[in-house]
C-alpha cells in the first residue's frame, strides 16, 4: 500500500494496462492479469479501477489529457492575431502532436486511442466527443490562416483538418524510434508538405 | 453445401468474420459466432479455414489484395513517362485508395486491415511485407515526379509517402456516407492538399 500511495497508482494501473492491451489483445487481456503484473492484489486493482471498460475508458480519456496539456494549451498561448502568429500556431501544433505520438513514455496510451476497441456506448460518445473538439480546434486555426491570407482556397478548413490529424496519429503505425527518419525530420517534412504541398 | 458451393463460401465467410470482429471485437467472437452468423455448421465452416487466425489473416490479405486490383494495377496502366503522366498516376492513386477506403462494399475489410489485431509473427510479417510494398510504390510515384520537376524539394518521397497513406487510411476513422463531405469533394480536397499544400 505504501508502493500504491508514492508512485501515483491509477497512472501506473493505466500505463501498464494499456501496455497489456497493446501487447495480447483488450479481450485477452483479464483484470487478474493486469494485477499481476503490478504486483497488485485483485482487490487493490478494483479499489481504483472497477471494471476493464473503465479502466479502457481512462488510457483513452487519459490520452485525451496529454493532448489537451501539451498541444491545445500549449496553441492557444501563443498571439495568433497577425497572419505569421496563426501560421505560427498551426507550426506548434503539428510539431507538438507529432511528439506526442512518437514520445516513448505516452506511446502506449496515444496508440490505444487510436484502436477501435468496443467501449460501453456512454463512454465512447465521451471519447468521441473529444477527439471531434480536437479536430474542430485544428479546423479553426487552418480557417483563421485561410482568411488571414485572404486568397481562396479550394481546400475546406474541414478537410484540411481531417487530412492533418490523419497523417500525423498514422504515425504510430509505421514509426521506429531508430529508423532513418528522426522525429525532427518528420516534423519538418509534414510542416512543408501541410503548408506547401509534397509535388509542388 | 448448395449455398456453399454457389456463393463463393470463402468470400462470404471473409465479409461476415470481419463485420463480427468489427463489432463485437476479435478476441470476443467464436468460430462458433461465425459459423451460427452464416448457418453453417462448426465443421462447415473448418473444411473452409483451420482457426480465428486463419480467417483474421485472410481478411487482412483479401484487403490487400483489393488494393492492389483496384489501385495498383490500374495506376501501372496508365504512361508515367510524361511529367503529366505520372502526376496522373499519384492523382488516380488518390482517388482510387480513397474509393477503397469509403466503398461500402469493403468497408469492414479495409478496416481490418488498419486494426493492431494480434497476428502470428509469421503471418504478420506477410501483411507487413505488402503494406510497405504499398507504402513503397507510392514512395516511387512522388519520387519520380520530384525528378522529372527537377525542382529540388524539402520533402522527401519517403515521408510524403507514409503522410499521403496516413491521411487516406485515418479516413475509415471519421468518415459517414451522408456527411456533408461528400466522397468526390474529398478526393479533390486531398489531391489538392497533397500536391499544393491546405493554406498555401
Amino acid at each position: 500500500m505504501l508502493r500504491e500511495a508514492t508512485v501515483e497508482p491509477r497512472q501506473e494501473i493505466l500505463r501498464t494496462a494499456a501496455r497489456l492491451f497493446q501487447q495480447q489483445g483488450y479481450d485477452a487481456t483479464s483484470m487478474n492479469d493486469v494485477a499481476a503484473a503490478l504486483k497488485l492484489s485483485k482487490g487493490g486493482l478494483y479499489h481504483h479501477f472497477q471494471s476493464k471498460d473503465e479502466i479502457l475508458f481512462h488510457i483513452m480519456s487519459h490520452a485525451m489529457d496529454i493532448t489537451e496539456e501539451r498541444v491545445i494549451n500549449v496553441v492557444r498561448r501563443i498571439d495568433g492575431a497577425s497572419l505569421a502568429g496563426a501560421e505560427e500556431r498551426l507550426r506548434t501544433l503539428i510539431r507538438l502532436h507529432i511528439q506526442v505520438v512518437i514520445s516513448p513514455e505516452d506511446r502506449e496510451i496515444t496508440v490505444m486511442l487510436h484502436e477501435n476497441h468496443p467501449l460501453p456506448p456512454a463512454l465512447r460518445r465521451k471519447i468521441n466527443g473529444r477527439k471531434k473538439d480536437y479536430v474542430h480546434f485544428v479546423e479553426n486555426l487552418v480557417a483563421d490562416i485561410q482568411r488571414k491570407r485572404a486568397i481562396p482556397s479550394s481546400v475546406t478548413p474541414r478537410a484540411a483538418a481531417f487530412a492533418l490529424v490523419g497523417m500525423i496519429n498514422w504515425i504510430y503505425q509505421w514509426y521506429k524510434p531508430d529508423g532513418t527518419l528522426t522525429g525532427d525530420a518528420l516534423v519538418q517534412q509534414y510542416t512543408d508538405i501541410f503548408f506547401h504541398g509534397a509535388v509542388g
